[in-house]
């Protein structure tokens, strides 16, 4: 009988702010990290999971992971696998540590961390890969893993159930479809602030030519500077290949209405997190204020309330859930049944450290499974990092091509714990401190 | 010329969950716990703060405050406490500490402890209680303290000043008013969860012999012994003194409505956290729902963009900041003034661990120099762990009596670190794990 032996935490940094990859209006500097969990069971494979922080704070991302470590040593791991809401609704249910968020922050990412790796590990011991062996499940199975308080008011467990019926005939021939031709990406490689003009013109001509047929740019720090790059932009790929932009959260809600209408001439696909994750109502306001340009949000939307009401007010256009900010697995399969009620395309957030990894199996699931095939879902894709996964994504003809390997493609290689381990990695070794230290 | 030298950090932890004290219906058996800091200086006093968390996790929080240290050690002490909005824009504004949240859950809340540290090491140095020291600003001091970032398109920095401005004639008067008669207080003592009948109905009773009036009792968990305990209450209190209940955040939408509904003939005063703290849409429905009973939230609200949609879409009739969840005093001034435009009384969560301690500080700057004297504006008061403080509240006649000791009341006493430290302190000796482990 496998049981789960031991909970490791490894503290990994790569030191991406020497080369400002990463950079935006908020985040001039990230040095991109996870606080990365391995599952170590008794015989059998491990689960691997991680929360993506940039830098600064990573120790503390690792603490809470730690803190969940005596709720999990000890557990089965046929009965874990049996029933994959167990481990969720176990840590999420926990009053003391949901006094520390709840349901929010530091703590619910370390919350999903585990919960990922326990949806890695069972694909492993299933032989499949996640997206697979969620899109294998019952209606009944599905609405069973998902926490459905603070949900009822904008959909009901039995509004998702006839919704997952409804999408149950057609899941071969989407399965069929993925296995062919994959799912779309956009990317965000050509866009980082911190790049001159002729690296945006380079890297957005290589995107058309390697097939993306949309990308994204970094906004928000000056307008002028907007517009120029916008330009440099627009020139490379041409009018047909969309272009969308990213503020970062550094508006407020005039200002986002008014920096927007100065960009109007560059036919923007959408404008995302125009300004605070956490303010719906503003989301609303900008929406209505640079209709008929698409608002998109959801990457640090902490929870499926926050996604809720983002849908309820009419707030954004396009959602973009991020793999690792909430619940893991469980909590992003409230957030697709939320916005396949509401008819709202999934644009997963992705970049980072190993966020494209995980997401694309939450975007195949809903392909197969929840809203369907749609022209308009595009996850995002950045092609930094992949080569310290095992399992790393691959990207075919602008699209990313479907996981066969078993687990959730979250296993980072052990010559990158050893080598980016901070502070005593050798990477980090003379550079004891990240850059841009506070104060 | 007096620097910071040194970041203390002390997991102190209280075996509450022993005798009860403080469960409600999502809380059963808390330990009540302090992430307590002291910020040490080269000469003179010390700052002392505290983040409040319920047991589990009080760890994590420690090793947050702990990765602050750095961008504190150093510093001018006169710097400080000449500018005191520069810990906490230094701090909020820190990229990468910022993904962590942002600006909510554990990172932010470790901030909120420096921050109130640094206030009360101010107050200390100016040898004036912290209540005072904010109500001699002027409102153009004020204005510049807070971070107005997301907040313009519900009150701009030239309505708060004309806000302030509007307030300084009564200052004096408000002053006199609050060193001679105290702030209003209700108390929760009575209302704990675990509580029997007997217990309800004596501590009732003693809340009323004592002079308050207002109390408030803990629901949620099943109707029909709400409705006994509200029973039992009332009898016990008369029909003159008001009626709280709070929830706890445990009901979903149509379940707040349809419970409140089952509790209306005992003339409730209002109704708090009846559910997500993150939902706003949500508590909008059930003010729509349950009028005229009141809405009340606010202690996990986590930031003032919450507070302020709340105010936006006329969710609630209460405003209850906690002192120790959000950026501390800087960001609970925004969130006062955000009240006071939207003419919303402000009515403070305490309890916990020094909760009241701190709180109080913030009342008394909103009657003296915010929103001015409101007969409607109740601070609440629990008389647990008051003993454990240097310098306690004093509860005279129902009132809170103005603080007159320098500083924000924030420091524990020597022995109370020594007896409390977990895991090692002798309290928690033979004890290594709180109550209710997680699995």
């Amino acid at each position: 009988m496998a049981k789960l032996v031991a909970v490791d935490v490894h503290d990994v940094r790569f030191p991406t702010s020497r080369e400002l990859h990463g950079s935006d209006a908020m985040n001039p500097d990230p040095d991109y990290s996870a606080a990365y969990v391995v599952l170590r069971t008794s015989d059998g494979p491990d689960g691997h999971g991680f929360a993506f922080t940039i830098g600064r704070g990573n120790e503390v991302q690792c603490a809470a992971i730690r803190a969940l470590a005596p709720a999990l040593v000890g557990r089965d791991v046929e009965e874990i696998c049996a029933d994959l809401g167990r481990v969720y609704f176990d840590l999420v249910d926990d009053s003391q540590f949901r006094w520390l968020g709840p349901e929010k922050g530091l703590m619910h990412m370390a919350i999903g961390a585990v919960v990922n790796a326990v949806w890695d590990l069972a694909g492993r011991r299933a032989g499949l890969p996640v997206w697979k062996l969620l899109a294998d499940l019952t209606p009944e199975q599905i609405v069973g893993l998902v926490d459905w308080r603070y949900l009822r008011d904008a959909l009901t467990p039995e509004e998702a159930l006839d919704l997952l019926r409804a999408a149950e005939p057609g899941r071969a021939a989407r399965e069929e479809r993925l296995r062919t031709h994959g799912l779309k990406a956009y990317t965000t490689t050509p866009g980082w602030l911190g790049y001159d003009d002729e690296t945006v013109d380079r890297l957005s001509r290589q995107a058309v030519a390697d097939g993306f047929g949309q990308i994204k740019l970094k906004v928000g720090r000056d307008v002028d500077d907007d517009r120029r790059r916008l330009g440099v932009a627009r020139r490379a790929v041409g009018p047909d290949v969309r272009i969308a932009v990213d503020a970062n959260q550094c508006w407020d809600v005039a200002e986002a209405v008014r920096w927007v209408d100065r960009l109007r001439d560059f036919d923007l696909w959408w404008v995302e997190e125009p300004t605070s994750p956490d303010d719906v109502l503003g989301h609303a306001a900008i929406r209505r204020g640079i209709a008929p340009i698409r608002v998109a949000t959801g990457e640090h939307a902490q929870n499926r309330v926050i996604v809720k009401q983002l849908l309820q007010a009419g707030a954004i256009d396009v959602l973009q859930p991020d793999a690792a900010r909430v619940g893991g697995v469980n909590e992003n399969i409230a957030i697709l049944l939320l916005a396949a009620k509401f008819g709202v395309p999934v644009c997963p957030h992705a970049g980072g450290v190993g966020l494209c990894e995980l997401v694309q199996h939450l975007a195949m699931f809903d392909e197969v499974a929840v809203a369907g095939h749609r022209p308009d879902r595009v996850v995002e894709y950045v092609d930094h990092l992949h080569e310290h996964f095992a399992d790393p994504v691959r990207i075919v003809a602008g699209a990313y091509a479907a996981p066969t390997a078993p687990g959730m493609s979250a296993e980072l290689l052990p010559s990158t714990l050893a080598d980016y381990r901070y502070p005593d990695g050798p990477v980090w070794a003379g550079s004891p401190e990240p850059a841009g230290t506070v104060g």
